[in-house]
Parts: C-alpha cells; sequence; structure tokens
C-alpha cells in the first residue's frame, strides 16, 4: 500500500483554502484508512466557508471551527488499509471488511457515555459530538480527519458502511446527505390522525432545493408524497427539482413572504403545505416556512446547521396553527443502511447519476468553492482524488 | 336520464347468484345516482362465496350477510342523478359535484354518534357500521346498495370522492382497495428508533398477493420499504408482484410454516421481515407470519375480514420477540383522497393499467365468481354494466 | 321552570364590563338551557379584556372579538330545560340527560364539514369554529351565549357532559381548563426513546403558574412527571403549585431570560428541562421556554391563545437543539371526560377544593375582572349566579 | 473488606434449591462488588421453578437455565468494594459512585454489536442478552451472578443505579420490577386519537395482581389511569391492589374465559378495557385479554416471560376487534433512572413499604420458594442476607 504523504485539502479560515500534504497515517489493529473516491461539498461546508462557524450551538456540544481543518464528510471510497480487529467492528450493521470494498462513511464520533449518549436513543444527541470534516483541526495527527484528500483516516470509534455492488460511487455518495432526510422519516413518525406530521399524500414543500433540498424532493417523492412543492430562487434548481420528483415550483425571487406564503396556498386549496421542510440555510425562511403550512402542519428546521442569527415569529400563530416544529441537525447512524437501500431501489427511476454536476480535483478545491457558491450553475459539487474524476480505479 | 329498471347481480346465498332487476330509485333532495363504469371483486365477496358470512365478528358491529345482496364496494362511475343539496355535500373533500362527474365511493355509513364515532376518531369502529355491497338486504329498497349493478343509489350519510382527470376508471378502480392499504400507513405511524413499525428502507413481507396484497406490494414500494419479499401458493401472482414492486417471491406451496418463515430468514440475514402483513383470508396464515418477523417487528393481520376461525399461536414468543400485532379491518375514509394521489403519482412508473385483468358484464357475475376463485389467472376482476368494457361513454 | 329575564355580564370592549338582562331563550326540540353553578374567568378572558381581541390568528379560524360578548366558557351547571330528541344527543358520550342533571359543557361549535373537520380527527381544527363567551355577539338572540350569566342557552351542535356525582361543581368547574392541559397527553404521545416527549419521570417545567399553569403542574403530576418546575413572578401562586405537585419553584422577577433558563439547569443536572410548557400568554415567555429544554427537549406554546405580537428567536438553536415544538390552542372534547375521570381521582389526593378562591355573582364582574388581574392574590375566580356561592341549590 | 467465603442460594434444577459457598470474587479496575440488601424472587423465579426453563424463545436470543444458578435479579445493595475506572463508570447516568453508596442493578449484559444493538435503540433486543440471576451458571467464577447472596460482582459492562437518599432499601428493592411497568409507558408511545393505546383517563385491565401485576396497578394510576381492574384468584392480592389504586377488582375464580371479559364489560359500559395487561404468566390468560379490550383497544402481552406452551385464538377478531397487541418482555435501562423518581414521589401516597411481605435469609431460599408459590398469602418475598432483615446496617 501506498506510503506517500497524503493531498488534502485545507481551510485555513473563512473563505481561504489551499493544499497541504500530510504524512500517510498509521494504521492499528482497530482502525482503517480509506482511499477517497469522491466527497462532497455540504452546505455546511458553505456556512463554514461564509464564516458562520458556530455548529450545535445553545447545546453542550457546541463548537466553532478549529481552522485549519480538512474539510469534506460525504465520503465514498475503497478500503485502502485496515487492522485486523477493525476488519469485523468498523462496519456498522456488522458486515466483514477488507481491503478493496466501497464504503461509505458516517462522519460522527460519539462519546458513548454522556447522558444523551445513554438516555436518548438512536440521535447523535452526544454532549461531545465531534465530526469529520468539522471539528478536528489538521495541525493534530492523524491529520487526515476529513474527505477532501486523497486519504482518510478512520479511527476505533467511526463507523463506515459497505456499499452493494449494485451502486457507483457517483450515487453512493449521495449517501451521507440522503441520510440527512431522515428528517422525513421523523415527520412520518409524527403523523397521527389529528393531521399533523407526513401522511401518505401529503403535500410536502421544500424550501431550498440545492442538493440537501433536493434530496428531500426525492425522500418525499420515495416515502409516498402527494403533490411536491420545490421553492428556490434559481430557476436551473427548481428544474432540475422536477426531474427529482417536484411537482411544482416557486422562484421566489422578488417575492415577499407573505407572497411566498401565499402561492403555497394557491397550490393546496388555500390551506398551505401539509409539511415544509427548511432546507435554506438563512434564518429569514424560518417565518416563510411557518406561514405556509396549514393549521396542524408540521414544520421541518433542518437547513441552519450553522448559527445564523435570530428571526422574528409570532407564537400566537404557533399556537393558533396547531404547529409542529421539528428542530433536526444531523442524521442518525441508521440512516444509512436504509438510504442506501433507497438510492438502490430509486437509481432505475430517477436520474441520480445527474446529481454531481461537478468533479474538482484535491488541488482544485479553490476551484470548487467558487463553483459551489455559484447556485445557479450547480447541484452537486465534489472532490474526487483521481484527477476530477470520481472512482479510484483507472 | 333513464328511468329504465336497472340491472343488478344480487347473491342469494353462498355460492348462488343471479341477475336481477330493480326500479331506478328516487332520488332526493341530498342523495345521488352513479351509472357504474366499473365494481371490483373483492376478498370479502369471496368470503362471502364461500359461506364465510359474520363481519366484525366479537365486535359491537358483528353482521351476518343479510341474503339476498346486491355484492360490490370497490366501486367507481359516473354522476347520473343528484339532489341540489347533495352537489355541495356528498364529496369527502368538499369539492362540488355535477352530473358527468366521475366519482369513488366509500361503502361505509357510520352512526356519527356511538361511543366509537365520538372517541375513536379516523377510523370506521362505528358499532353500526355497515357497507354497500354487504349489510343492506336486496329486498328493501333502494335495492341498489351494492357495485355489482348498472346503478347504484348514494345515500345522504354515504361519501364519494371527485376522481382527478388524468385518472382513467380501470385505474379508478383501484382506489378503495389502496385504501386499505392504509395498514401500512398505520405501521409507519408505529415507527420508532426501538426498532418497531415501517422505517424507510425496512423489509416488508406481504403474505397473499392476491389483488389486496399485490397493493400491500405497491404501496409499501411507494412508501420508501427497502426489500419487499411476496409470498403466494401462485406462481402468476408472484410473477405479477415482481411488476409492481417487489424484489423476492416465494412460492409457498407445500412448504410446511417453518420453511416459509426460514425462507423469510434467508432473505433478511437471518432475521426476519421487519414488517409482515397477512393479505390471504386464512386462519393458518397468521403463526407463519408472527414467526416471518424479526424480534421487533410488526405484524398486521389484514386479510381476515370474515369470521375463519381458530388459530394456535404461541405466547411466549410474542412476547419474547417484542412483536407488536395490528388488527386491521377496512380503511378510513381519509385513505380515499390520499389513495387518488397516490395511484395518479404511481400510474407513469408502474403497470396499473394491468391491474384489472378481467371485466365481466352484470349479466355474467357467476362467470365472474368462477373466474375470481381461480387464483392462478386473475388479478382483479370487475364487473362493468357496459357490456363487460369499463366505462360508461361509448 | 324560570321565565324571568335573564341576568348576565356583558363585556362592551376592552375593559368594560356590564350587567345586562336577557329574555329567557326558547329552546326547541333539540336545544337546552343550563342554569349555571359557576364559571370561570379564564385567561383568554384576561387577553380579551387587555385588548388582545384576535383569536385563531393566522389560520382561516382568525376572529375578532365581536363586542359585546357575554364571557365566560368554563361552565358547570344544572339542566334547567331540555328539548325532547336534545335528552339523548347533547351529551357526549351518548348518556340521557334530564332536567336536575349537573353537567359541564365545551364551549366549541364545530361545522364538521371543512377540510379540518373531514381530514383531521380529535382536535378542533374546524375551519369555523366558535366559541361560546368568546365569538358570539351578545346582539343576537340567543344572547345567553357565554357562562357569566345565570342561564345559558346550549344550540343542538354543542355538547355537554354529565358530571358524576362524587364530583362537586366546585370542583367540576376546573373540568375545561383540565381539558385545556390535554397539551401534555400530545407530548405523552410524542415521547420516543429518541429522547422527545413527555416520559415517566420527565422534569416538567411550567411557565406561569396561574389556574393554567396549575392543573398543567397538577396534570403533569398526574401522568407520570419527575420534577416538576413552577415558574411565575408571584410567591403566592408558586407556593400554591406546590400544593398541586410541584417539586421546585422559580421566582423569575428580575432575572433576565438567560438567568431564568439557568436556573432551569441548575436543577436538572446541567441539562434543562425535558418537557416545557408556556402557559403565561405572554411573547417574550418563548425565547427563554426554548432555551430551557434540554437537546431534544419538547417545548408547548400553549398560553398564547390570543395575538400578542412577535418575538424573536434562533432557528439553529432550534435546529441544534433538535427541538420539538406543539403549538396547541384549545382541547379536543374526547378530553373532557378524561378530565372528570382524573379530577375524580386526584381530589382525594389534592386540595382541589382550594382551587376556586374567589366567587363573584353576576352583576359583580366588574369586580370580578379587578380581582383576576392582581395575580398576587387569586388563583381561580368564578362567576356564581347564586349571591357569588357556587351551586343553584339552597 | 470482607474476603470471607460469600454464601449464595443455588437453584441446581426446577423444584431444588441450597445454599453454598463461593470464593469472594477478584475486582478489577473495572468493576464492583455489591453487598446486598436484598433481592427480589421475580415471577421468572416462579417460571424456572416449575420448570419452565426456555426464555427469549423463537427469538435469536433463546436460552435454557444453565443449572446450577444463583438466582436473583431485583437487586438492591451497598457498594462493598470497587475498581478505580469504575468509579466514574458503572453508574448508568454518569453519577460518581464510592464505597457505602446504595444502588440498584440492571441485570441485563447486552453484546452492543449485535444487528439489534446498533438498529433498535432502547429496548434490549440484542441477540446475545444474558441477565444476572438466570443465565449464567455457578459452577464459573466469578459465581456470584445472582442476587440471592451475601454479595454479588458486578461485571464491567454492567450497569447500576444510584439510589436517592430519600428511597429506603425496601422500597428500592421494587425498582426493577418498577421498570417492568415500562410496557404501559410502551402504551402511552402508542396512544393516538384513533382511539389506541393508554391516553389518559383510559381504563386500564391488569390480569393477575402478583407483584408484577400490582406494579402495573401502581403505575397505571400515577400515569393517569381512569378506571383500573384489578383481576386474580386470589382474593387476598384483589384487596391489596386497592391499596395500590385498583378502583375494581374481580376474582376470576371458576369463571369461565367468556364471563371474565364479560365481568370487564359491565365495568366498562359494555365495550370493555382500553388497555389490558397480561401479567399472569400462563398461556391461557391470552385469549381472555383478547376478548376484555374494546374495538380499538391495546393488549401487552408481558407475563409470559418463559415458554408456556401455545393457545388459541381468534384472528379475525384480532383484525375486526382493530387490536393492537404489543409483546414485551423485560425493560429499558432507562427505565431504572424513571422508576426510582416514581417511586420516590408515589411513596409519600401509597403504602409502598408493605410491597414486601416476607423477608428470609440467604439459607432459608427454600422456605422462601415455598412461601411465594403460595399466592394467597404474600406478595414480594425477598431475600436478604441480614438474617431476614432487609438492609445491611445494624
Amino acid at each position: 500500500m501506498s506510503r506517500n504523504a497524503v493531498k488534502a485539502a485545507v481551510m485555513t479560515a473563512p473563505g481561504r483554502i489551499e493544499t497541504r500534504e500530510f504524512p500517510y497515517p498509521e494504521v492499528g489493529d482497530d482502525a482503517m484508512v480509506i482511499a477517497l473516491e469522491a466527497c462532497g461539498i455540504c452546505g455546511t461546508d458553505k456556512h463554514t466557508w461564509r464564516g458562520e462557524t458556530t455548529q450545535y450551538g445553545g447545546t453542550p456540544a457546541e463548537t466553532t471551527t478549529p481552522f485549519p481543518i480538512v474539510p469534506g464528510h460525504e465520503i465514498v471510497g475503497i478500503v485502502a488499509e485496515i487492522g485486523r480487529s477493525a476488519r469485523t467492528r468498523l462496519e456498522y450493521t456488522g458486515k466483514p471488511l477488507t481491503i478493496g470494498d466501497r464504503v461509505v462513511m458516517c462522519p460522527d464520533i460519539l462519546c458513548g457515555r454522556c447522558w444523551y449518549c445513554r438516555n436518548a436513543f438512536g440521535f447523535p444527541l452526544c454532549e461531545k459530538i465531534r465530526g469529520y470534516g468539522n471539528h478536528f483541526t489538521a495541525t493534530e495527527a492523524p491529520h487526515l480527519m476529513g474527505g477532501w484528500a486523497e486519504h482518510i483516516y478512520v479511527r476505533p470509534d467511526a463507523f463506515v458502511y459497505k456499499v452493494p455492488d449494485s451502486l457507483g460511487p457517483e450515487i453512493a455518495v449521495m449517501t451521507e446527505l440522503m441520510s440527512v432526510t431522515y428528517n422525513l422519516d421523523k415527520a412520518k413518525e409524527f403523523y397521527s390522525m389529528d393531521g399533523e406530521g407526513f401522511g401518505s399524500g401529503a403535500t410536502v414543500a421544500i424550501q431550498g432545493v440545492g442538493p440537501m433540498g433536493m434530496l428531500h424532493v426525492l425522500k418525499a417523492r420515495l416515502m409516498g408524497a402527494g403533490d411536491i412543492i420545490a421553492l428556490d430562487r434559481s430557476d436551473y434548481r427548481l428544474q432540475f427539482a422536477r426531474k427529482f420528483g417536484a411537482d411544482h415550483t416557486i422562484n421566489v425571487n422578488g417575492l415577499t413572504s407573505r407572497e411566498i406564503a401565499d402561492a403555497v396556498r394557491d397550490l393546496t386549496e388555500g390551506r398551505g403545505a401539509d409539511v415544509a421542510v427548511e432546507c435554506t440555510g438563512f434564518a429569514e425562511a424560518i417565518p416563510t416556512g411557518l406561514d405556509m403550512i396549514r393549521r396542524g402542519g408540521t414544520y421541518i428546521v433542518a437547513g441552519v446547521f450553522a448559527e445564523v442569527g435570530d428571526v422574528s415569529i409570532n407564537p400566537h400563530h404557533l399556537a393558533a396553527k396547531q404547529a409542529r416544529v421539528i428542530g433536526m441537525c444531523n442524521h442518525p447512524p441508521t440512516a444509512y443502511p436504509a438510504s442506501l437501500k433507497l438510492l438502490d431501489k430509486a437509481q432505475a427511476l430517477y436520474p441520480l447519476r445527474d446529481f454531481v454536476t461537478h468533479v474538482f480535483a484535491v488541488s482544485d478545491s479553490k476551484a470548487a468553492m467558487d463553483q459551489v457558491m455559484d447556485v445557479d450553475s450547480c447541484m452537486k459539487v465534489v472532490i474526487a482524488p483521481q484527477g476530477g474524476r470520481i472512482g479510484t480505479r483507472s
């Protein structure tokens, strides 16, 4: 196996990124190294790039980005080196691992012992949660703690998931983000005949159809939505949304908050959406989203993964509307196997291969960031070590 | 409009059916008449035909079939005559109705005043529930209380649903049965991270893929199942199931209960299905179904709508398995709009037009029953007044 | 029975109330008249008194108080006159009614036909909901549409509930408000092992322990709370809360929002409450409440039944905290029988008879309002026709 | 600390028990020894005594009792010796431990790595679950793996819970069994307005009010039940149940299954119980329990923790009744802190100190078993090392 230095993109401050080389890590009995095939640029990375560097704000897990970091947490790659005990332990569902296997990786590291790890199950509410690509400084070994790199080091307390042979890396790279759409599974769990939650045939509105919103469109369709309404400022993205399952699109450019909500009401016999999901990352989307749900409707706040400031809402409307608000950040580890299953089934019906629109080499990460900030010309932008081509095999 | 006598199929006893004529009914201000386009033969009708004539057994709603009856409760047709106030009242979701509109109909009549109607909402647990095609004797006016006829009388306390223009009658006739798959919505509601209920990516096993099981296959797929396993005695039906979304099929012919459950375990890494649904109508399917779910799995008892006798189960296994059992008969009225939405979206992706395999004229209802009892050569069999052709328009 | 004019308190504008006489109403076959024993003054009445006259804001049901009104919707009294068909129809659970029976009354009138009545069950989300004591102008017959009066007219589409013999009127008058604590039943329904909702042993914080908050304290205790934390500005109320089940009290006078939330964290090993319920009626309580719940905690917005303006919140915290927010106004009709049961069981264990601290005659309603606005010296204030003494029997 | 031999009761076969001495165990850095104050005799122990030695039957966790065993899993005692790292790790909720602390102990040992441990959270569905007092043979070191002994060895992968100072050992010994009543929390989670699950004010029937049923009576009361109906063959137990919260009692002696269910219907306006819980341990209780719930009611199968054979049920009734059946064995670890909270709050209101009716010394375990099999003269029977007196302090 390669013992050369490993190239990685390093974000040194908001708006600044460069290429560095790190030593190939030592791999003990219980750890692993993945040779990356691709790693996505996520909305979270855009928050960090903009200087919105506080995550898990208002909780014991609150962090500020420990620059410099190797970003990247939407990870797919090939097992390059693996310790003996790691072969039977690192795969979440217990599958054996060997060199050459394709895996995706959950970026979260949990302590397993805090009150939250012991009392609130399934969802990573850990007080000490730390994530690959976000919370590990690149100045400390093993350095390779993010996916915009040639290799990534997998700690003994991390988890990966074997990818079915039927899924190529250009689709498997969607797994982490697809797992974020667990937001909609939670809305399903809240369903009851009182009219709350996400029932079959429900109208689902998605605010913001960048990659995260786009997969919410897809997931809503795969879970039995009725009409799906996509809202965005970009016609490019709205057209994209139609291919992934949206029935209606609303370009919100130049519209007031009230006009946006009215546009949703116009499509829903005057009532509003049964479920709306905030996937914009902007605080001001929240009051609009609360306005666009019907009485008894459910609103999921999902996009504001980083601190973006306060916003004004009307609490009487919250009560009178009988609103249910579900704040969500992140995803549970069980969402990965489900996401792999759903992507595998969906690839025959939807153009999932079109999701990644741009591939950049590790050394072109600045160009990749420039591209990803131009929302009118891209969907998912990924970093891929092999000269800007997804995959490791020539 | 026609004032001629109306032709209807009349089941006079188990195994006996004939054609009779009834006077066209008087339609008051608040009632309606539908000219039928098609009406399905349901598993319930097969129960009755076999002499399994007790429904809602063990409940205050228990009935015995009041022969003679006009069977048929999977109803689609065209509004032929409608009273003034009925125009704004009979459509469940409040849509205005006029002559010529295509509608489907919920067969259930509820009292609205018993303890169940007042305390258990959404699902028709009414103590006095009576259904078109099952519980009204044909000897009393208005006689036309079932769908195997040229016309059906719609009481003021019944409900119909307007069919979207995009749905033809050959698909709309599936609406009632598609609403029965609300069983899976209930399993979704039971979902939690304890591992119970129907989560995204879950393995769903369907016991019996006649028309009811077939739509459970479809619905499971439309709601985000992972692998779907169809079980039946008929290869014809199992092949059909693959077209509607099944990934795996098991022909249970000649297999013991244990072998059937083992076959499901073989497809699920040894664990068993996350969710299984009994759609067979046979008591002996129950212990097999309980055996095929994994620990913490969910079992839906849905097919035994009529009294079919006792069966032996192991209560310790129920407890040790941490099983959740959901007994379901019927569907809620809200399932109709959802079903219309889902059928409308699904017709582009699945061969829904193939669902109805046989169409018989009202006067050929005996032949229709003979066909429907031969499970190896048909899926949905319908009665259609227009010379055995679905639709009313020439 | 009495055919004299009926005395009633009439609120003519915010801050203005007077006594008027109305003709005793005509009672048809399907209606009823109750001779009031007592009727509470609710927080809603205080909103109206302060000029916060918009209810159900931001929904199709939005109203502005149609002054003049006879206020009062926490109703207990004796059947004084009843039409023949009403005897078997007006009691919600089907119990027969006769003159002399003690009943409580649900103030809500629903249309039964709008989309919400047809699709969202159990909870009164009706687009046209109108409530006794709030939405009927006193200028139109039958005038007596509120409980601060000697008699109240019960429409055919209203519902009453027979009071068990074991419950006196001084406790039965709590039934409507006890039904509002259905908020906590909803939080129970949201319970899952993810850590959301109201589980047994959970710490529940109640913001504001006026009568509504006080019954939330009691209900939380009756439903299996662990520690209950009461927050208020009034030591009088906080001491009262201890008698109804509170374990800890926090006087929020002079504290900042952050200090209040910190005080809750100090009582919860630093985490915050599992569940918090806003029972203050003030917008500024909302961000404090969101701050005081733990990660994954549940927040119920219940007190702002009237329009009270906007407030600023942090949406990233909502997401990062994984908060669940349940907006609630009103109660379902099924909460009444449950409330009667619980009050009946609880009266042996808690000093429920102390809940009503002040009783005023109908003609003293101005004095009653003055009393109720002084939160440091009263809990529930009621209007009672019999010279300021609860009950009708001498 | 004592290094003497440790006395323990050893069940060598069904119906056979004797006293043996074992060496005091070695305690490493991460383990602990508890000096027992008391340990209950559970229904599970009675199953084993009767030769019903298969547990977790029909699941991957299936076991047969590995005689000889030291029975006992309802454990309360004092920390006698503790390794350094165990001081901060063995308490489930993270509280530090030191010698002299009173603790209760969860008997379950989970693998943490099987599919169930990784995918079904909160509830111990582990494929390899093994329990103190049931699944560890006494022939292997450290031998002291059950609570009918002077000391018990606490493995590094076990958990204990610190007992509040306000709870004496005679009440704390109820914690494990109180945690089993999590069955009712699950029924609460299933609550919805469809009428399923355990809502406030619901009628709850408990089949069998031995210790396990008795605590279900108490828990139902603490969680907001309306009427509680206790059923048993023993008048002694039924009278006991009234002190713990039962409103009605039915002595089932000599009654047919139908007569028992009718007796429940007589107490519930003819409908049946909203929720029924099987706490008998006998298979034949199941069809009776299913008969006694109302339509849409919930049935919890909880008592048959061991293999007790098959029983006949009517699957059509299951469907027609719209029954929800919850199979439960065991409890989640999170139930312990909740149980300690609830017992602490409840001791002021209910005679919890009367729950333990008999205390036997370790060397009198045969007499203890004889007593516990005589259901007409005891409630909880415990083994206590200090000469048959609960506690360790003189």
